[in-house]
Parts: structure tokens; sequence; C-alpha cells
């Protein structure tokens, strides 16, 4: 049968050329970077000739990239880690609700050992508003995580306007003689490979991305993190990755990121224009031929890929499933979340009815995604609607 | 050149077979086991499938089975997680001063966080008097950490008896009604594929095992938590493992390292018995032509492929290099530890003097090391040694 992935938001597959890439580590170059011998410094070279390259899309210096298992482990790291190295000079954090559970969990552990958190909602469209952030600013808030697009409603958020609120905090604070130091933090694991990742356009001062949505290997993600910021480990050990995430360095994954972000890089604005072309065909169908279909989050400021529709009446889990039988691959909710009947906190947060959360669907679009293909999930839609209406 | 990889107690190259096991998972199955489709479902199934063949090994239930991103995370959430998780219960740690730095350092973090921990030394053979355990064991200690074989010196410790010993002390608490829990953790990271990794018969309560020791993936490992344990997550998020560790699973490592982990142990037996004949071979040649050379560690009850010597007037790190541009690759304390010139902790703690902790080397022996190859470095050794002791 046909098979027809659209759930690119969960997780994407192995670019050939990253698998490629990958290959000489496996079993030939595989030393351990910490030993002395040629083994070794051959694997502490590609380590760091694989910073360097994720440091030069990032605009970044490559001490600023910790290398982690994953977008968790990073955003744990950049949160937690933040927190707990910080929290002798404040303890208010302020974050948006529709955050990923990674984020949403790691603020509620700091939580747990005394911090103070500020948490903001979005417009009806999925946007959180600078000017909100302004307002909560503390002279104990230390940190500001706001996630650069939605992995369910693929709103992109405001980063750059939101960084120079900081900025003008921190210029603030210097002024005053504060010295509680204030960052921004933003997850940026459904952003990369599609949007802008450039830290000195961006202007955020921790940033995280993960393997496994850029057509790269899971188990691999990065935190960058401003220089000057201190972190405390998540993982102790062996002292890697300068004593801020300990265990040995996972080279062949390592590898297979820099090279599946620097493909994502390259390939970004001709993919994005298609994508884009391909979204917006996609979602105007769903909504001219499907009644009582509405789409969540924002009409344009979303990431090319991301198509997320709720409609009434229907329950999203029981559309997957028929979807599924007819070999399309999509999502309700969020599949980062481990299997769950809750409705999607985003979209409840974007005013939704539980009914109408209940009711959505994510289709997110990827490299191999046609129209055609398209096409052909339109019309299993418009059936699986129908069926699930009745 | 010849290249004579020596150093496999520092990473393991990946099997073919594991190599191949993995290849699925790249970017045909390659779904998140957190999506209801059938991507997902495949991928959970082999996840599980996964955990069963480990467990299945470990004579444990699959439940008991939590993957991590390596050998180190597996130790941080077996110690840190637990102690955090049972410190209402008692404060109070047993553990040794040759244990890896995951160990060490994780119960350093416990004794900020106001545990009180006791260490003990060993004989001069690297050997743990289970004994002293015994005495040391008062009504608050919730946790012993005894790691299963030394990844310096190769030193086999005696895991049923010290088990046994925290069974007895468990009784007599249920007898005097103490409900303070005290369980056994140990890390077998070096252990894994060379030693007996029977659960019911080591009696342990928890234990680390990790992928690149065993010529499996890097990346990722496990920890063994007897059912009734109760952990604090060192990583949030998602809520996958059971809300024990979050972040996508990474299906091809955990599918490599328990093919991995089943390859081992299907030629244990054989290969142990070929290491054990190399291994006492290459000790006595060393000890009969090498002047003023000692053996680390005890002569029998030591890993079948670790071979530590000190050798009286050189520095080890000195002869790594000269061995390394032999093409012959060693290591001088641990590569687990960034790399660093303090004498090894390890075989200080044997009562060496620091020149001849810093005289070490440690030669590993993998699937692939042959009598022959071990003449040559023997040949080159002995050089080596005369150039440097001059």
């Amino acid at each position: 049968m046909k098979e027809i992935y659209l759930d690119h938001a969960a997780t994407t597959p192995l670019d050939p050329r990253v698998k490629k890439a990958m290959e000489p580590y496996w079993d030939k170059e595989f030393g351990n970077p910490s030993s002395l011998h040629r083994k070794g410094v051959v694997a502490k070279k590609i380590l760091e000739n694989s910073r360097k390259t994720i440091a030069k899309i990032l605009h970044c210096r490559p001490v600023e990239i910790v290398f982690t298992a994953g977008g968790t482990e990073a955003i744990n790291l950049g949160i937690i880690g933040f927190g707990r190295a910080n929290a002798h000079f404040g303890k208010h954090i302020i974050t948006t609700r529709i955050e990923h559970h990674a984020v949403l969990h790691s603020i509620d552990l700091l939580m747990r050992e005394g911090f103070d958190v500020t948490t903001i909602g979005v417009s009806k469209d999925g946007l959180v508003d600078p000017k909100e952030i302004e307002r909560l600013i503390r002279q104990d808030t230390i940190l500001v995580s706001v996630m650069y697009a939605n992995n369910e409603i693929g709103t992109i958020q405001p980063i750059a306007e939101i960084a120079k609120i900081i900025r003008e905090a921190r210029r603030k604070r210097s002024t005053n003689k504060n010295s509680t130091p204030i960052y921004f933090f933003t997850d940026a694991c459904q952003a990369a490979g599609s949007i802008d990742l450039n830290i000195e356009r961006l202007g955020v001062d921790m940033l995280v991305l993960n393997g496994s949505k850029i057509y790269g290997p899971k188990g691999v993600g990065c935190l960058y993190a401003k220089r000057e910021i201190k972190l405390e480990p998540i993982i102790v050990g062996g002292g890697q990755e300068k004593g801020i995430r300990s265990g040995t360095e996972n080279i062949p994954a390592i590898v297979g990121f820099a090279k599946a972000l620097e493909i994502a890089n390259a390939m970004r604005e001709k993919e994005n224009a298609r994508l884009t072309r391909l979204r917006d065909w996609f979602i105007k169908e769903i909504m001219t031929s499907i009644p009582d279909a509405m789409l969540n989050g924002h009409a344009t400021l979303r990431l090319p890929n991301n198509v997320n529709v709720s409609i009434l009446g229907i329950e999203g889990e029981a559309a997957v499933i028929y979807l599924d039988a007819k070999g399309i691959f999509c999502s309700t909710g969020s599949a980062c979340s481990s299997v769950s009947l809750e409705p999607s906190h985003v979209i409840l947060e974007l005013g939704r009815s539980p009914g109408l959360a209940q009711g959505s669907l994510r289709f997110t679009l990827g490299r191999k995604t046609t129209k055609k293909g398209l096409e052909y999930v339109l019309k299993v839609l418009r059936g699986v609607v129908k069926i699930l209406k009745t």
C-alpha cells in the first residue's frame, strides 16, 4: 500500500547523505575523543569540526555549542541547568503556556526548587505578545523562555522582537547597577532546518536544536549558550563538553547532526518556497471542502510544513487511525508527549473548545511530500470526516 | 601502517551484525514510538522487543529496564535519581574510592544535597571487602554502590557476596520494623559482554550497561532497576520510559544495543577463554621481559581482556604516545575522564606511589586481538621502555 508520511514534526527519516557522512565513524574511526592515541585524536578532531559546522550556521562561537543526547536533554540543561546555576541572582522565570513539555516540565522542576514562574498565553493565532513580556519582567527575572516555532500549530514567534526587549531590560539593569542577569532561551527544535537560525539576527542567548527533526540521527542535539552563561550540568561524570555534559561523545550521531543541519540550511530557501505553496494549497482545499474545519495557528507566521486543523464533530484520534488504515500518517496533539488522551494544551490555549482541541489533526509535510500525495490525502480525509461525523 | 587497537575499555568498534540490525530504523521504520499511526506502532514494538531481549539476558522483567543515552546518564539516574526520590528515608550512601567518575560525581552531587557518604578503599589487588561494607551499613543507609568490574584495572568485585549482605540488612530492617529501604547499585559498563549479567544470580537491585563498550552503538545505555525502586527523573519532558526518562526514544541505537548484548552474551564463554589465555600470556611476557613492571589489579579476578601494568621510571603518557607512533593504541589512566594529567585515582588507591600510578599502561584486548599482534606490541613496548628509561 501507498505510504504517505505527514508527521515530520514527530520525527524525520535519516537523509541518505547524513547516513553516508556517519559511515566512517561506526567501525573505522570509532575512537573515544578522550583517548590520547591517534584514534582518540581523530575522534576529537571530528567532534570539534562538527561543532564548528554548527557554530558557523548559527553564527556563534564553537565553544558556545554543547552537544547533548537530544532536544529534551538540551532543554533541561538550558533551563534547569541555568536555573540552578543562577538561582542566587533571582528566581523569576517568564514563559508561555504553549511550550513543549520538555520546557514546561523543566520549569515545573525549578518551581519545586523555589522558583516563581509567570506564564503567558497567546493570541487566538498562537502568537506571543512581546509587550506582555516587557510588562512582566521583574527585577528578579533571570530567564524568559519562548519557543521559536510551535510543534503543534507551527506558529512562529517574534523571537527577534522579544530578544530586543530582553536586551533593553539588561541595559536598564546595567544602568541601575542591578547585576542580576536576564537571558532569553528559545526551543528551536521545530524551527531548525526551516527558518533562520542566525543567532546574531535572532538575538537569543540560548537556543536548542536536535537531529531527529531535520533528517538527522535521533539521540543527538545541542544547546547554544552564550559564552558568559553559567550552567550547572544535568549529567555528571567524566567531565566531557567542558564539564557541562558528561558521557562519551556520540561521534557518529554528532557528525550526522552537523551534516543534517548543513543540508537543511542549504536546501532551506528552495524547500521552504515549495512547502509553503503546498501548505497553503492544502489548507485552502481543506477549508473549502471539509465542513466545520478551522485552521489552528497563524495563517502566514507558521512553519512552511505545518498544517493543523480542528474539525468540529470528529475525534482526532479516530481520524488518525482511519487515515492510518489508508497509509496516511499524521497526528493529533503532539507525538512528543507520551500517548495520552488529554486534549492538546496548545490548542486549548488558542481558545478552542475541548471538543475542537480533541478534533485537531496535524499534517507536517516533508521533503518527499508531493501535491499528488496531498490530493490523495484530501480525498481520503473527506471520506473519513464523513464517516466520523455520522 | 599496522594498527593494533588495545583500548577496548575506552570504546569498541561497532559489530557489523549490529550495524545491520540497526539498518531498517534509519529511514524505513524511523517512526516516533509516541505516534499513534503505524510508523509509531512499529517503533513502539521494536522498542519493547529490544527491552525484552535485554531483560531476558539480565533475567529481569522488561519493565525494569530504562533506556538512556549511555552509561553515564544511566548511572546518574540510578544514583542521583534514586537519592532524590528516597532522601526522606535516609541520607547515607556507601561506595568505593575506585568507582568511575560518573558514580563518584553523582554521589558528590548528592553530598551537596545533604547526603552523608562513606567511601571504602580496596586491597592492593583492587578488591573490595564485603565485610567492610557490612560493618559500615547504618540505619539510614539507603544505597551501596560498588562497580562490577573496574574500568582501569579490570578487577572483578564480589558482587553476589555484597548483594547477600544488603539483602541480609534488608531482612533485619524488616524484622525491626525499620521501613528505610537499602539497595545495591552496580556499574556494570565494563563487565557487560564479558561476565555474568544474570540479575537473579548477582542479586543486585540496580545495574547499568552501555552500548559503546560491547561493540554496540554509542549514545545508548540502560538502567536496570528493581520494579519497586522509586527514581526521580534526571531528564524531564514528554514522559517517555514511564516518565522516568523523557526524550524521543533512540530506536536505531536501542535496537543496536540489544543486538550487541545478545551477540556478546552468545560469544561470551568461547571469547572469554580465548582472551584469558592471551591476557595471561601477555602479562607473563611483560613481567618477565620488562624490568620493574608490576601488574595492577587482581591476577585472576579480572576482566578477561584487561592488562594494566605500572612500569617504574616511565611516564604512562609518553609511553602511550610512543606506542601510538608505532600504530599501537592503548591508554594510561582512563579515557573516560576528560584528558587530564592527574595520576589515576584507581591506581593510587591500590597503594602505588604517584610515580607508579603515572607509569601505568592499560591494554584492553578485543575480538580482533591476536597473539601475533601482541607479540609485536611486546617487541615495541620493550624498545619504548628502554628509550623512556634513559
